[in-house]
């Protein structure tokens, strides 16, 4: 078997690496090539408040990621985490250098708007240097839903409306979507979509809480937070994290392909938000404020 | 839609709840209970050194998991993170109490033993009170391939050996194992199991890696580390975390019945690991040190 590096793909070289594997069937073995996601570390970092640019910046988590869209994951996984309220408070996010001093596509720097002091709010939450970010994985500093409702009102039952249609056409949506996109199969997705069901945003990653995180930090970026005529479909399952991250965001309705955890559902009803999942043919089960659905 | 809380199932408590659903069919619903996994908090906290027990504990990590062998996932997840490097270091593991001083199923407390300062430990590896893991996440002080190795190394290539054929097999047996155990089907499940095949342990978690981690930590209670003669099977992906704690519990051979992640490959072959995935039926993909199948 070849110890070599991984070569990458011509096709997508964001997402995907060609590596070298032994095919195995019964008993007979072949060598061959096989595309994997590409998992790698992004290392952001925030600027001290007034830096010149010279200081060091100040490493505040290691996300495992896909990378493509990384000024998204970062400034989305900042805005989850409370640390940063809004596009106002950012200046920028430029790409990063190594120990070395080297450019590293795997490091970011987010350098906030003048008087936000980013690096003393991440210190303030606990925030350290030694610390990292597993790619299915958000990060929280709270550890239950009434944490995390002490921190964020519920979104408003008034605004979105959905017709049940619209939902169900949702899924087709997002894997013709990913069709686009995707070479390996194996990134999962995430979607924003109108209300009358025309996609806003989709994007992919080996870590699904990321995927969610890249939509999230778009719309940051693009001055178009909060989303409260939203609808947030991901491809698999929904956990806690995610629905915490679309109450962040004011997303009012969360929909999944898949099975929610029972913490998803206890958020999404503390937290206002319409909780749909096992979304598949024109079948869904509502676990929350079935109210936002035009029946 | 009833906001009543869950009620826990009479037939597994620790891992699902019984909670209200619309059913949604095209434009038809009915009001229905389903079950869903089990999602909670644990809080892990570490007591001083030479605390008498009068003093408060100090938190580490809130791991978001699926109740069960908490003590396990607490032992898995410290030793993962190289906080504990076996049972000789630990005294107990013990239920704690909650901001009000009452008993919580959601808190443990980890002893030490006499002499060993897991406390400074985890400061010193920057772990902080207000930081939480997420459920499918294990936490890493390392954010590369190279950190990893340096920490660990590699698992020698003599020792185990294992014939395709007893590969083949682990996917259904480990299969059998969950539906003794399972109800619900949202969980990930990992196995241990011995050269010639048969189960040594599974466990299942909402969490892909709580699963690793309370596999490692019964180990680890049982003062059976290092794994040397065992082979690790996963439900789904691995990533790069998976390999790592198996890394550090000098597991040989990883397999896992979906995809693996560049970065888990890489790791396995610089850490010595054969790693095998697309487990099914009789195929697999054999990424790294396939030395130790008998073909």
């Amino acid at each position: 078997m070849s110890e070599s590096a991984p070569v990458r793909s011509q096709l997508d070289p964001l997402r995907q690496v060609l590596v070298g594997v032994e095919r195995w069937s019964g008993g007979t073995r072949a060598a061959t090539r096989d595309e994997l996601a590409v998992e790698e570390p992004l290392e952001v970092r925030v600027r001290a408040l007034g830096d010149a640019g010279q200081l060091a910046a100040e490493t505040i988590a290691v996300i495992m990621r896909t990378p493509g869209q990384d000024d998204e994951l970062a400034a989305g996984f900042l805005y989850g985490e409370g640390l940063l309220s809004g596009r106002a408070e950012l200046a920028g996010i430029e790409p990063g250098s190594d120990a070395d001093g080297l450019p590293s596509e795997n490091v970011l720097d987010v350098l906030p708007a003048s008087g936000v002091d980013l690096a003393r709010r991440a210190h303030e939450a606990g925030y350290s240097r030694q610390f990292a970010v597993n790619a299915s994985c958000g990060v929280c500093g709270k550890n239950s839903v009434a944490a995390a409702c002490q921190a964020l009102p519920p979104v408003p039952l008034a605004g979105l409306g959905v017709a049940p249609e619209v939902l169900y056409a949702l899924p087709e949506r997002l894997h013709s979507g990913q069709r686009v996109f995707a070479h390996t199969g194996g990134l999962h997705a995430a979607g924003l979509f109108r209300a009358d069901g025309s996609l806003l945003a989709l994007r992919e990653d080996i870590g699904r809480h990321n995927a969610v995180d890249k939509l999230v930090g778009r719309a940051l970026l693009d001055d178009a937070l909060p989303l409260r005529a939203a609808v947030l479909l991901v491809s698999g399952r929904l956990s806690f994290e995610i629905v915490q991250k679309a109450l962040a965001a004011r997303i009012p309705i969360v929909a999944a392909i898949s099975a929610p955890s029972s913490l998803a559902v206890d958020l999404a009803r503390a937290g206002g938000i319409t909780l749909v999942a096992f979304l598949r043919g024109d079948h869904m089960n509502v676990y929350s404020h079935a109210e936002r659905l035009l029946a």
